[in-house]
């Protein structure tokens, strides 16, 4: 990138690229061990329940994934949404997240 | 943070955060005048238009605020959502987005 960025548009690119780049043919959406790898190494601490294959199809049911369909970027987003929604939620305290059982 | 925190982690939380030191108040939305300058130090390189006011209406149009309206975090979340999905979608040599013509 040539430009300045801020830190906002900088962080906007890390999760683009974080799931790109966790795509090994660099494709449209990322195949279900990409993606948990995806998840233990990048979301270990927003994103619980990655240790167990129950606990990890239901983080793949929360976003809309089906089952042995690729994950999208679009699939990520609505958990990235989640994920920020409910840590927003804690800053302001109200509540904006339907589904905490999952998320810290 | 106590935890050590990934550099998608430490993305997310600065979406969440940037948003929130912008409200004066630290109330759930924020008012144009925040939201502006937000968007003009925040958002050069990714949201155009910031320059005029017929352009700053229409970001907020695309964000689904209404008019006289605050700017909650779901309106943020819907652009940062369109910024995100436009950069992947030119990663991936696809288009994911379908309002291309506000953002790079």
């Amino acid at each position: 990138m040539a430009a300045e960025y801020s830190d906002l548009e900088k962080a906007i690119n890390t999760l683009v690229t974080k799931f790109h780049d966790a795509s090994a043919d660099k494709g449209p959406s990322l195949k279900a061990d990409e993606f948990k790898n995806l998840l233990s190494s990048q979301l270990p601490n927003l994103v619980k329940t990655t240790g167990s294959d129950a606990g990890f199809g239901e983080v793949l049911k929360v976003m809309g994934v089906k089952d042995g369909e690729g994950i999208t970027f679009k699939n990520f987003w609505s958990l990235i949404q989640n994920v920020a929604s409910s840590q927003f939620g804690q800053l302001s305290h109200e509540k904006v997240s339907k589904c905490t059982c999952l998320l810290l």
